[in-house]
């Protein structure tokens, strides 16, 4: 009975969030939308400083606008903006991320005459910006900035203090992010971190990522010959370099795509109950995105997307020995690569895997290098190959999906729009920031917001408005958590 | 006691024509080798018709010269330049191939202005001579005629009427030989082709060799997803092309390199005991060789080099898929390629081997299409792969090693020079003049005569003037066959 009272209360509270922060948007559209407009009018490619230092100008006096007290952190790149906005009585201090740099443009491409002039096309909540950045990241920025606005005309006050962090080197892999940390140590101390950025769940409803993958990257170098030999002349009696890499590779995995290499899954943990029903509860729509893809069937061992980024993988990203096509030549090749990508969860390390697949390729019969063979190493192994690292390893991130934070976010989200979140454990990809993570030492959760056909990173990407309109009111949810 | 009479007087004729013909070309080798330089100051790239041309009167003459009837026979291509010299009493009609074209050349890469301008280094039977074509394949011209002077000089008869025929698209893949044989089958016809072209063993001993392999060439592609998709967002759900066609490559040899599709040896015929021992007997430096490749051991299945020649091969000979190396991305690749070349020997069909690597590749569950599949095939097909031809299937051919006519041959070599010459049953590269020897229906041995070492179709392409002087009298042995 009492538990039935409280949740009439909460839905209650619920409707009256959703519907006058909706409201309250519905009457600045216009002026919300032109504020995005604004602030993508500013080329914002990361090697471009001094249009980065006019962005980060322009972000500090949006923050002040919006009851930020705002700071231009300089960093040995470029420069953080900071705001702060402490809230009475608050116990929590929630930290935001956003990034306002976006990848380099190549204008030639564009349906509009320069990526930094937004074009409006479409009407109404169907009408989309194209800019760069305009969903990437610029637009989870200026809904931040209305979301506190519209708590503030709905008499409501965010649950927990505000910390913005707007990073102007994100599509460069973030460098100054990590060393910024001692500096400003202070300033960035929180509870929380809620990252705003990336596209929302392809459902279009509220979405709560609970971590990413990491990754690390190997080439996988088979040696033959020291030059490439005449395949009739020695065809058959020389062993196939590129064959030998084939049943390597082939050796890896099962018929259904998992990872043979020994103790490869050692580490993971078994799911939750809960943790099980939330994969199952995504709403992904595997028929529509094999059509798309052009694809029959997913793996056999992999039915089930969510359950696949559970796992880490061990995925062939490039295949090459001597020449295919025209300059193709009848040898036995010299060398035969893979270049791979192991995509690491919260459970691995990158290091342990290396370490595993070195191992099977040891037990598969070759003697591992470091760099070329000399003369005497080729003489005395019958089997050589190399696994070489490229740069470094990223960790996977996860916030537990049992976190008392977390639980509050989706509490909060939920009572707001009727319905939980899309909640997503593990992102496939990879998230550059996920060094920062690991070295400010508190949890953190993604808010993904855009519309999922943005174009994030290519020509033309874009902004569904209709999406940003609403992103407002699950970002307002999140303040009020 | 009579049999050791006639080995007695077999040896004292041998004796006799191996010296009477070196001394014969110790007294004229001034003027052979200036008729070796002579025609080499002849540019000869295929393509180059007037100096080709050039090189055809030259060549009419010299016949002329050294008692042939010639004749310059006019093709679709370039010319072929005859010669007929009729030896009274022989019952028997040799036809002698030789080329006159040469590779193309790179002037800067070579050590001399001019690779068409002879440069002579070194002493006495050490000394080489650097030109294009110097031993590929001008100086077995030069061999042949000398050797037809040293036996007149020494008071003997070729065994065998002569004709020689001298192509001028060898390093173009002859395409004007074959349609020739119609316009010129009165001329064309003989009992025997020998082929007096490419380097003798590298023992350095006379050589005769029986027989070369043919080639296919084929591309094997599997595709994946209609472009590369992100590794993270759908890596472990998305089958890895790549895999894919790793696992498939690797179902075709077991661990010791012999081909597992099913059928690939059922056409072989097992060695009789005189071929096993002439395999046995040739001197090949296993040891050596694997030292020049930088290779510890030959393939398991195959660790005599001239048995390897005896089956087919399936070479993989180039693999492409996505990117290697700095352009790398972190994908799933759209589709991943094997470029592949099948040796064949004469008990195997192109076609045939062929259709059992295709009958494989499905007996794997993959569905065969010739074009990129549409969408109705991927969405209908798990695996989807093309096997494709690339160009003609050129046959493999081989004399018997029984033939009468080979066994004159290697008799006359073996009395001439008191032992055996090396005997390759077959080569393992493939001769680009085997539809030449398959359409005219005579047997062919070939007797290639010039260093190993040659650089032969390379920039510094040289002939050792001690195996060119020996050659003459291999040749003038073989003329009395």
């Amino acid at each position: 009975m009492i538990a039935g009272l409280l949740a009439a209360s909460l839905l209650a509270q619920t409707a009256d969030l959703k519907t006058s922060v909706s409201a309250w948007v519905d009457a600045h559209q216009k002026a919300i939308v032109g504020e995005l407009l604004d602030a993508l009018a500013i080329p914002n490619v990361a090697a471009d400083t001094p249009n980065i230092r006019r962005n980060a100008e322009h972000l500090r006096a949006m923050l002040a606008r919006h009851g930020f007290t705002p700071e231009i952190l300089d960093t040995t790149g470029n420069p953080l903006v900071y705001g702060a906005l402490n809230v009475p009585g608050a116990t929590r201090t929630v930290l935001f991320y956003c990034h306002y740099d976006g990848q380099p443009v190549d204008p030639a491409k564009w349906n509009q005459p320069d990526p930094f002039t937004p074009v409006v096309r479409g009407e109404g909540r169907e009408a989309r910006i194209y800019a760069r950045s305009a969903s990437d990241d610029k637009a989870p920025i200026v809904a931040l900035m209305a979301a506190v606005d519209a708590l503030k005309a709905s008499g409501l006050a965010p649950s927990s203090n505000i910390r913005v962090i707007l990073d102007g080197e994100e599509e460069a892999s973030s460098p100054s992010l990590v060393p910024a940390i001692a500096r400003y140590k202070d300033k960035l101390r929180a509870d929380l971190m809620i990252i705003l950025d990336g596209p929302a769940h392809s459902s279009g409803r509220p979405t709560v990522v609970y971590g990413a993958r990491g990754i690390v990257t190997v080439d996988l170098t088979v040696f033959g010959p020291k030059s490439g030999v005449h395949s009739g002349n020695y065809g058959n009696w020389m062993p196939n370099t590129a064959l030998r890499l084939a049943t390597l590779l082939a050796s890896m995995k099962d018929d259904e795509g998992r990872v043979k290499v020994a103790g490869y899954y050692d580490t993971i943990v078994p799911l939750t109950a809960e943790e099980r029903a939330m994969l199952d509860a995504v709403p992904d729509d595997s028929a529509k995105m094999l059509q798309v893809f052009g694809v029959a069937a997913p793996e056999a061992g992999f039915p089930k997307l969510q359950d696949a980024m559970q796992l880490p993988t061990l995925n062939i990203r490039g295949l090459a020995s001597s020449f295919v096509g025209p300059g193709a030549r009848t040898i036995i090749p010299d060398r035969a690569t893979a270049a791979i990508d192991i995509r690491l969860v919260k459970e691995t390390s990158g290091e342990d895997l290396v370490t595993k697949l070195s191992a099977h390729v040891e037990k598969q019969g070759y003697h591992l290098v470091q760099a070329d063979p000399d003369d005497a190493t080729r003489a005395k192994f019958g089997k050589l190959a190399a696994l070489r690292l490229n740069g470094p390893i990223i960790n996977a991130f996860r916030t537990s999906t049992s976190d008392p934070r977390a639980r509050a976010l989706v509490a909060s989200v939920t009572r707001t729009f009727g319905q939980p979140p899309v909640q997503l454990r593990t992102l496939g990809g990879t998230v550059p920031i996920a060094p920062f993570i690991e070295a400010l030492g508190f949890p953190a959760l993604i808010v993904p917001t855009v519309n999922f056909d943005n174009n994030q990173h290519e020509e033309n990407e874009n902004l569904r408005i209709g999406t940003f309109l609403d992103s407002i009111v699950t970002i307002a949810a999140v303040l009020r958590m």
